[in-house]
């Protein structure tokens, strides 16, 4: 029988790769179908059911879901990684937010196609973006026990973790060094056993 | 008594107005707390207690919320906006956040502060990411019975229309010309007693 869900996206970590973190938390089964994004996918890209030309989209009983954050919201919904009451969903969605909006502004400087532009970017970045938000995180995880939000483990945290590798080639650095917080929470999110059987599968991709 | 809610924002609609819009709706009382924008507010913001420097704020029963869409969320579930299973929610989740992109989009253009690059970034706007949008939600709004999701009135609408002001003062045109879906939503949304009644009260601003 075929999955009930399935993924499709790039054959990278990038956008897709919290919702398989969070499917494969809640032990869901998933067709993880990955696109080549080379010289044919212009020719491909008119062929899928895509609602706003973005991928990932995440289809399931005939509908077809986009946003990945928004997907990645429901798939926590179903693995049982979210808060109890809507204050402690607030928090949990605040905190993904927050990380992507990280991920935006470090995609806004490797992106950028101006080779000057781009210097100018760095430096704002590398002194000034990024120290900020990682002190920011810390704190926030010290007071959480160890993690994003309510002082456990929810999506907020796969949700990191499954950005590192992509925000880590973007830096063309380790994001989390002089970070425990954030590296302890790679550490514990690695080690959990549906997440160290998919990232064992998984295959090796650039970012 | 003082409010149960504290919405502290700027004196403009932007990223606060869906907030106001939301707990209005659900005749749910708080303190719209406006702060002016001005030579003021690099001293105002050192005071304010903001976890990632940025406003809105929801501040509620002695804790403090941030993310304008996340607070919107919560505040919808509280106003009874919001779907009856995970996969409604999805649905207006990803409307949402795909009004959310084209917001950042218009703001790309509309606060580049370099005028030639300002210039560039204007036709690839006004050409191809905005017809391409309005024709997407216009269709998206015709399959969902004048609304955008489920058919009926939900959250996306309201923050649709509660962005509107701002989007067509980033863009200096009606984003709603030529868009009958849209401004259908924008006339039911406006025709809302409470919204009506919100509308009525709130301060004049440019944006």
């Amino acid at each position: 029988m075929a999955a009930a869900y399935k993924l499709t996206y790039f054959n990278s970590t990038a956008l897709g790769e919290a919702i398989r973190f969070i499917l494969s938390y809640g032990k869901i089964e998933f067709e993880d179908n990955r696109l080549a994004y080379d010289d044919n996918w212009p020719s491909v890209k008119p062929t899928l059911p895509l609602p706003y030309g973005q991928l990932p989209i995440l289809e399931h009983d005939g509908k077809i879901a986009y946003q990945s954050l928004a997907i990645c919201r429901y798939a926590a919904k179903q693995a049982k990684l979210v808060g109890s009451n809507d204050w402690e969903d607030l928090e949990i969605d605040a905190a993904a937010d927050t990380i992507n909006d990280l991920r935006m502004k470090i995609g806004q400087y490797h992106y950028e196609k101006d080779p000057k532009v781009k210097e100018q970017k760095k430096s704002p970045l590398f002194e000034e973006t990024l120290p900020f938000y990682i002190e920011k995180f810390e704190k926030q995880i010290e007071k959480n026990n160890g993690y994003f939000a309510l002082g456990k483990l929810t999506w907020a945290d796969l949700y990191f973790v499954s950005l590192l590798k992509y925000l880590n080639y973007m830096l063309g650095k380790e994001l989390t060094d002089g970070a425990p917080g954030l590296r302890g929470i790679n550490e514990k999110v690695c080690a959990l056993p549906q997440i160290k059987a998919y990232l064992d599968k998984r295959p090796q991709t650039r970012c």
